[in-house]
């Protein structure tokens, strides 16, 4: 595998496998890298010629700097995870991606005004600016996108059908640790302990899938999530599954999910589970 | 040449004279072609092995529906016209350019909020939004544009350098009728009077020139421009060329312009000139 940094290079290399028509797979990825993103990468792997893994620690999709600050940099590490499974990684340094801080706004309707849009402002904004340019600049056939970030998803393929850009994007299954955690970079900063105790958070989903109405399930979750003084609830939306609108019973919408977002001390986990 | 109504077929053309190796220089234009946007072509034609024209008139830079009704449109002439010195002609529609209205949003500081920003508002964004696109998809070694649009140079600048797109943006002298008048598709929209008339403006800019002050200069253009019945002075600054602000004296800039507005009955001309 080649670790490419410039996106002169990049360029290059992708004009070169388009000119021999193979098709490129895109696995986008702030590093850090984990079984959640191996199994895009592994995906990736089987459904195109050459396959791309972007790592880059985007800033301007942070609305916190605490959290860009500690958000955990493995490099090296995941250049090695990844030799197996991908051609080639882009690793771009901040300078290269935004030689000039990125001012473009945009506008991706309903799918962006609530949850994570919400509670993170100007988080979409930054996913859009970034992504954009990883796909303008790879070009992919598809591009794989892991569903923990479910509503991140939406937003995307709410850029790709405004900007007519020609990538398909493809949803990937959440990848999760053996007590059911979703996997995320950030459960490097938890504690042992910490680690333990956010299993529940799916625990906590799982079993409000036997809940038959979304007032009942709003109201087990939000109680369970309470019980354990080391949560701090930021939301947990119950929703349609395609337009992320709140609903209010199961009948509002042909696919409904639950959407959570649990501090875990200082670390702000998400995860998400269908009911419909 | 050859004439491409998809981005499909464009994309694809790109990448096979990508891999051949060889330059690409695009002309982007909103049809209507005359000796203006050939010289473009002619240069580009000089400077590049293969050669773009695009041409489709982008709806979400006209800030007046009117205006953008009566655009003239000639396609079946333009291609005709540029056969010789173009490789291929993009010409699609504004459904495969826009499938979905796009609602993006850039922020180009300073250059766009003056003079054509400011009377046209949401023009400059239109064009950001269309002329990424462009680069995007034929990727061209150089783009070129004309001086008569001296402040949209600016800005595209700006787009480039906050987009990280690679092409270098190529301004070119403007051409003149005869008379004088700035070459522009509008230019069809006048009357034979009008258009002699018209020739007037630059006369008076030609003129101006002779003057040292910027406020003897601003008073003496506005006072010939009225002398006109049929001209209507939309605005009349004298600006940094570089920064596009309004400058009070010659000493306030390395390099300082005049840059005028007049409605000549319904049509509106727009031209520039350097004083220093």
């Amino acid at each position: 595998m080649l670790v490419i940094n410039t996106i002169a290079e990049l360029t290059r290399i992708v004009d070169e496998v388009k000119s021999e028509g193979k098709t490129i797979g895109l696995v986008p990825t702030m590093g850090a890298l984990h079984d959640g993103h191996l199994s895009l990468i592994k995906r990736a792997r089987l459904e195109n010629e050459v396959v791309f893994v972007s790592i880059f620690v985007n800033p301007v999709q942070f609305n916190n700097q605490d959290d860009l600050v500690k958000y955990p940099r493995t490099l090296e590490r995941d250049v090695e995870l990844i030799g197996e499974y991908a051609d080639y990684a882009f690793a771009p340094t901040v300078e290269e991606v935004f030689p000039t801080p990125p001012t473009e706004e945009y506008h991706f309707g309903p799918v962006e005004e609530v949850m994570e849009g919400a509670a993170r402002p100007g988080h979409f904004n930054g996913v859009g600016v970034i992504v954009r340019r990883l796909l303008d600049w790879v070009r992919p056939d598809k591009a794989y996108f892991g569903e923990k970030d479910y509503q991140q998803i939406a937003v995307i393929r709410e850029l790709v059908r405004q900007c007519d850009i020609k990538s398909e994007i493809v949803p990937c299954p959440i990848v999760r640790e053996p007590n059911g955690l979703a996997m995320s970079s950030r459960n490097r900063r938890l504690t042992p302990e910490q680690f333990e105790t956010a299993a529940n958070i799916h625990r906590i989903l799982v079993e409000s899938q036997q809940l038959e109405d979304v007032p009942q399930i709003k109201a087990f979750v939000e109680a369970e999530i309470a019980k354990y003084p080391e949560f701090k609830l930021d939301y947990f939306e119950i929703a349609d599954a395609d337009t992320l609108q709140t609903v209010h019973s199961m009948a509002d919408a042909a696919g409904v999910m639950g959407f959570i977002t649990v501090y875990v001390g200082e670390v702000r986990l998400i995860d998400n589970i269908r009911y419909k």
